[in-house]
């Protein structure tokens, strides 16, 4: 998003009028990235050895921890042999020759820390360190994580999560907020201990800031969860249920951080403010909702440009036809727009003063439902290896960002009880949120959740790049330090040990593994048919079948019959204009897409593949629950048309 | 490449401590990367909207410029009706309450222009409105510009383009040349015209500027030029010399043009300095040389990475068992290695004052050659689909902003004389590098460059991002604001103009168009079996065939075969380990690999494409000018054994 002027390189560059003397600053630039680069390399080329050696247990994740942690090291041994690498830090404008009239003045997040930090601890030895940090933290939190979100989002299993909505939704609003309650509390306890004990002075640490910790190490991390069930295929309940979990509860989290930051300035320390909290619960419902509408705008805007100009045979046809050499093929064409207005609902969102993350996960989220109905098959698979070559990317640079960070950072405060106190919660949390929630669901579900499942799923609650990318923005107050400091470390802790741990708990808890997704989505709707569809059709069904489907996709009844008579006009100008005559064929064609699984892809898609994102309304009623009565009157088949 | 240190706003928006007021910059920054989203999908969709009318004139890079050029006018217009956009300049540090301890001042380069400008022209009334533009030249040069260039070369057809391979380096190199000498020379009698026609003071216009004008306008554009060929699918070899020698001047006038600005501050005026000359050459033929050797470079690097750890048989055989669930599969290993690999050549080379540009198109030049024929098919689709958006972007950002900088730069020069000047002298340069060369090419080809080729070669001259590139960034002195002003005019008249009028063109020429690339390639290679390889075999297919493709592919016989005896260790360790046993099923599975046409992919690469690229051997030694006699002695099934 650095897209503001600032070419004094160029400027200065062509002054000195030779090339071979490019600007110092330039060059270093490109150095720090070529570093960047050369990490993300050995992470990919050594974790991929790791793993043909059938070694498991590390994914790139921990692995590209583990190098930025090296780098790290190599950077404070670097400095401590008195080698002071990039010190001349305002030597960037030697094109500069007399006063200018307008002077742009960055001062970087480090600097300012410095200032507060070196009149707490003037003695601190590591302040150059800093400046050697390789990514400007507004790429890396504006560039790498939206595609990282926007592609867990936009893969996850359609049929399964929709199966499983209503217990997802559960664990990640409710879960979310009593793992924040939970946390803070026992933070605060913690904090007080620490007082007591004269670790820390009374004003150091407010309720406010163990709140804070709380709903900042509340977000389970989507990428390291689905490293970790991808490697092991566990119960594709399971799976459905962590991931779903952790993709959502991320945008709970994110916005929940915000809100209590919300709350910070105008409660006077300890004393609790009721208008300030009220102010707080209103961002939070409206920061969650104004995003989640932002980011369901830009779907509906996708899909409507998506079905418009390029209905799907047509393109076909086009593609069919057109000579190899045309450039105007229409899957470029759709990946780009998917593209590009995926990314504007991040930047609306931010625009708007919304959350951009949240947006862009209810866009991928919407998208993966309406836009990829409307787009051909090789557009589907070319939006789906792009962002996962931009997700793939910009999870290792942000995860050997933190291990870099957690070695280099110049203000780490280490409070070793607080660090123990925050271990020992995160697991009562977990237990909190997990054990008295899938009670309650069980009561609802037929398809119930085991104890082992929930052991499991308490154990593998990891955290990682949001979580780290909250704590990072903040470091003014000792009290925020700490909680930068123990996040880093809770999250290599979870990353490492638990992810290392899971393999074997999964044994001992005697967790169906080597899951095969293709197989068993044939079992899975082979049950769904028989089960056949409930009764109960919800406020959901009936939004998404009888209107936002006919309207944003091919599929499904025409508008002109499912309206209203009053409403002819409007149902016949969003009707797409072949849809009456096409229909027949499109529910022939559908089953032939290929699915949207949680794989990477690995082969290019054949139709063969059993694709069966459209068969998700079998179940739709369900919500997760399946609190209603298995009804025969329905027979699938005619569901199936519907689609 | 923006990857300094420069949280200001994180530290600010925290400070704020409320998410709904973010730092006004953060959104301002968010709403003007949503005003670029906006021109590039605006583009996109008009563009295809018109092509699918038929209506072939316009293509994606002029409709680019035309948006931006709309931009442009809506800014001013803003301006004028006394809304100030965008003009607290210095609000970036709300968070800084004390002095800091160091300071990054930034100064953009359009600032520094002021300075200049508001020397001479003090009564300029727009420099606000620079402070409008969207995107950071930075930017748009070290992240839109390589994919395109690398996209580019990556594409280009290696079997036509190695045939050809003479003609198009004669063209490209001396070409070049002739034509940057053709300009300076007619140019610098216009400004002496100006001169005397008291349009311009004697020390204004110095040759040197004029040989500067005569470099940056001597690069055709090869975004354009394939815009144009693929829309009207030309005679293919036609095809390949244009869109070659476009790709390939490039580096030479990038490099000339560099060579010309080392030479500026050595010489006093008008005055001839030998020394500065002879280091001007040196500096040319280095730098040349360097970016050649450091794009190689990263090649090998690719190719010696993709060689070993990931030969496609193995991979292949994890791709089909593993199963869909595993997230390490190798296709997106691949990809993301190409691109940080590629990507690093350009860095690199920045890094060691070399051209980036250079090395990118190099480097993507070999990695077609090389690294291809080590990487999946998987791989192979995915990498150039995925440089293909990138590229299809970057061409539209960097048009609609060339188009936005006509309009909205504060200091153009328009000098009636000296752009009616340049335009007839690019066609005048064109006409003296065209008919001269070809007509000694054409002692040598035995497939000759036609008259009407020569006349739709000179006339498809278009100008695009790189002469912008190159002139934009230096705009310190009037000449190179007239140089500016005039490279845009030049760049908008080719690619509307000469743009629309190739068409008709063509036809008047009777010039083969709609060219089917495949079946061509039929002929082409049937034709080549025929005329049989050439006796000569130069020291590019020594090189080629005998070291570089088995020391970087697994193609060609192995090394051990090759080298002498004494080398036995070497070449037993650059050799892939199952070589040997593997050689003639490879032999047997290489011509099935999809080819690496022009076009932009279109559907998945079926086993059934008539993949040729290694055929090229056949044609080595021929270099484009079909010297030798026919020698059938060496069937060409021995030839295609060798591949």
């Amino acid at each position: 998003m650095r897209m503001f002027l600032e070419p004094a390189k160029f400027a200065a560059a062509s002054h000195c009028g030779v090339m071979g003397t490019v600007t110092f600053r330039e060059e270093k630039a490109a150095l720090l990235v070529l570093a960047a680069i050369s990490l993300a390399l050995i992470t990919i080329l050594s974790v991929w050895k790791l793993k043909k050696l059938k070694y498991r247990l590390v994914n790139e994740t921990g692995g590209a921890m583990f190098y930025g942690m090296l780098l790290g090291v190599a950077v404070r041994y670097l400095r401590f042999d008195g080698v002071p690498l990039m010190e001349n830090h305002s030597c960037t404008c030697p094109g500069l020759n007399s006063t200018p009239h307008l002077v742009m003045v960055n001062i970087s997040s480090q600097t300012h820390c410095y200032r507060h930090v070196g009149e707490m601890n003037p003695k601190s030895s590591l302040d150059s360190t800093s400046h050697m940090e390789t990514f400007d933290l507004d790429v890396l939190f504006n560039v790498f994580l939206p595609p990282i979100i926007f592609y867990g989002a936009y893969t996850l299993d359609q049929r399964r999560f929709i199966a499983n909505l209503g217990s997802v939704l559960t664990f990640s609003f409710f879960g979310t907020l009593i793992s924040c309650l939970c946390i803070g509390v026992c933070i605060y306890g913690v904090t007080r201990l620490m007082v007591l004990l004269g670790q820390a002075a009374d004003g150091d640490y407010l309720l406010v800031d163990c709140l804070l910790f709380g709903a900042i190490t509340s977000a389970t991390d989507p990428v390291s969860i689905l490293g970790l069930l991808s490697d092991l295929r566990v119960d594709l309940d399971l799976h459905t249920l962590l991931f779903g979990e952790s993709v959502l509860n991320d945008a709970v989290a994110i916005v929940l951080t915000h809100a209590i930051t919300t709350y910070d300035p105008k409660g006077a320390g300890h004393a609790f403010d009721p208008s300030a909290f009220l102010h707080s619960i209103g961002s939070f419902l409206g920061i969650l909702l104004g995003s989640f509408c932002m980011g369901f705008l830009f779907t509906v805007m996708t899909a409507l440009i998506s079905f418009h100009p390029l209905p799907p045979r047509l393109n076909y046809n086009l593609t069919i036809r057109r000579n190899k050499f045309s450039r105007s093929t229409c899957p470029l064409l759709e990946t780009s727009v998917v593209l590009l207005l995926s990314w504007s609902s991040f930047l609306s969102a931010k625009a708007s003063g919304l959350s951009g993350i949240v947006a862009v996960l209810f866009c991928g989220l919407s998208q993966a439902r309406y836009t990829i109905l409307n787009v051909s098959e090789e557009g589907r698979s070319r939006t789906k290896q792009l962002f996962e070559v931009f997700s793939f990317l910009g999870e290792i640079f942000i995860y050997s960002y933190m291990g870099y960070i957690l070695l280099t950072f110049p203000h780490h405060v280490f409070k070793a009880l607080f660090i123990s106190g925050a271990f020992l919660s995160i697991f009562i949390s977990r237990a909190c949120n997990i054990y008295p929630l899938s009670l309650l669901l069980n009561l609802g579900r037929t398809n119930k959740i085991t104890c082992s499942f929930q052991h499991f799923m308490v154990f593998a609650g990891l955290r990682g790049a949001v979580a780290f990318s909250l704590a990072v923005r903040d470091t003014t107050t000792e009290a925020k330090r700490t909680i930068l400091t123990t996040t880093l470390l809770l999250a290599g802790f979870t990353i490492w040990v638990l992810g290392a741990a899971a393999d074997p708990l999964l044994h001992s808890l005697d967790i169906r593994m080597g899951e095969d997704s293709e197989e068993d989505s044939k079992d899975f709707s082979s049950e769904v048919a028989m089960r056949g569809p409930d009764t109960a059709r919800g406020l959901w069904h009936n939004l998404d079948h009888k209107f936002l489907k006919p309207l944003l996709t091919h599929c499904g009844p025409p508008l002109t019959d499912l309206l209203p008579r009053w409403c002819g006009v409007f149902a016949r100008i969003f009707s797409p204009p072949q849809i009456q005559e096409d229909e027949e064929e499109f529910c022939e064609i559908e089953p032939h897409t290929p699915p949207l699984n949680l794989d990477k892809t690995e082969h290019p898609p054949t139709p063969d593949d059993s694709g069966s994102e459209h068969r998700d309304d079998l179940l739709e009623g369900d919500l997760g629950l399946g609190t209603g009565p298995v009804n025969t009157s329905e027979p699938s088949v005619d569901a199936s048309k519907i689609v």
